[in-house]
């Protein structure tokens, strides 16, 4: 089945994961498939460029460990600015240990991230047992939060190794655990590439990018990028863009220009 | 060259990296090729742990972001045990972002794991800029702390996706950043897979082995063991035992046991 003539209010019909249908729910209402990746390190500023950002966004990724400073506030703080603006919270934290270890990381420690983020991402070089207890640790929790796991199927670094047999592995691991899996990473800087991951997924399913830019090129840090449209006709649901945002001069601005650009690209993808 | 019939003072000559030349030296030194993995979530335990164990091992392994709370202090105090008992310290972070985020993951955030670890763990799934970029951060450090990078080139879970053309390039990283690199951790729970690394491994890169126990078998959650003996003969330069000895009644004694394996299997197979 191809996902790419489905909308999202039918994609949200097929998940079987509660953030996933969330979240295609909340692009369908909100219409913006932005993910807006908050690389801040000073907690003041990230949380201020989460405001700033909110009202242009589907999705905030976070990477909460590269923060100077941490107290529980901050994840509190976001959780408001979350509801108040409607945006879903994604920690890029890449848990990649055995089952056991990543339970740890994802629910106890300094960040408690199960407390607060709506996606978390996985990858699967240990193998499927960090899908199943991560899905297990988020089963357990009597809450309110929709929780899913978005799997690292593929990436955009230069000389990567999530290709081919692991990608196809990747999602075998998520059919498999399909009412855990959220979503899939996809290599956002290779269409063809993506177009292939894109094949392999189910509809409920979400498939997030980054390497989109839409001043095509690299960052000169082995980062490679292609335009929001290519990446969305190829098959990603969601752009995620950091850099391409915060490190331009009006950010909010820049903010509209890749959701108008994002949600046209799909608007277009789906008139097919 | 065959590294299994060289002596670790003689593995220190070809070291090219501070610390696995450090740890050569260490564990010829004090006769152990334990590494001991202190998995406690009180931090009063687990330097409790780290105290105990000090005297029988030549690295403790830690997963900081599992601690139930955290003050910098706790660092310093390992590093005084460190010290006091002449071990290294190993942060098992399994850093898998870009090399940017890897990074501030690594060198800022609450822990500052630069500021006290020698060895570091990063899976090369996103490529080889993660050991670039680590690699760069610990060479810019103007301090006496050894440092080096552990790639994890195989693991010891069941399905997991590290082997065959994933384990080749990731021994082609470490080849290409050997001064950066301080080894690989190699699948301790599969004798045969474990020979294959360690004949691409080069002779100043040490070889960690998780998947280790006295008593054959799982756990139960996804981890394959094998016994000391099968694991340093097939290669491994350095056991990595954890609820094998927490685990039981005794730690001290176990950790004993352990060491005393250890050592011997590596004393028959230079005599080999």
């Amino acid at each position: 089945m191809d996902n790419l003539g489905l909308r999202y209010e039918e994609r949200a019909q097929h998940a079987k994961n509660p953030a996933a249908k969330q979240l295609f729910e909340l692009m369908s209402y909100k219409k913006t498939n932005l993910t807006f990746s908050d690389d801040e390190t000073d907690p003041d500023r990230f949380l201020e460029l989460a405001d700033l950002m909110g009202p242009e966004i589907a999705v905030l990724k976070t990477h909460i460990d590269i923060l100077e400073s941490f107290v529980p506030d901050i994840t509190k703080r976001l959780s408001e600015l979350a509801n108040e603006h409607n945006f879903m919270i994604f920690e890029d934290r890449k848990l990649a240990d055995i089952g056991n270890t990543s339970v740890l990381q994802y629910t106890k420690g300094i960040y408690r991230i199960a407390d607060w983020a709506n996606f978390v991402n996985v990858h699967v070089v240990s193998g499927p047992g960090i899908i199943d207890g991560i899905g297990k640790a988020n089963e357990e929790m009597r809450d309110s939060i929709s929780r899913g796991i978005i799997i690292l199927s593929q990436m955009s670094t230069e000389g990567n190794l999530a290709s081919g047999n692991y990608t196809l592995k990747a999602t075998e691991f998520a059919k498999k655990y399909e009412g855990s899996v959220a979503g899939h990473i996809g290599n956002g800087g290779n269409a063809s590439e993506l177009a292939k991951l894109s094949k392999l997924c189910v509809p409920g399913h979400i498939l997030f990018t980054p390497g989109v830019n839409i001043e095509k090129g690299g960052d000169g840090k082995g980062q490679i990028y292609s335009s929001p449209d290519m990446a969305i006709a190829a098959g990603s649901d969601t752009i995620i863009v950091g850099r391409g945002i915060y490190g331009t001069r009006n950010p909010v601005n820049t903010a509209k220009t890749y959701r108008d650009a994002g949600w046209t690209a799909y608007t277009k993808r789906i008139k097919k």
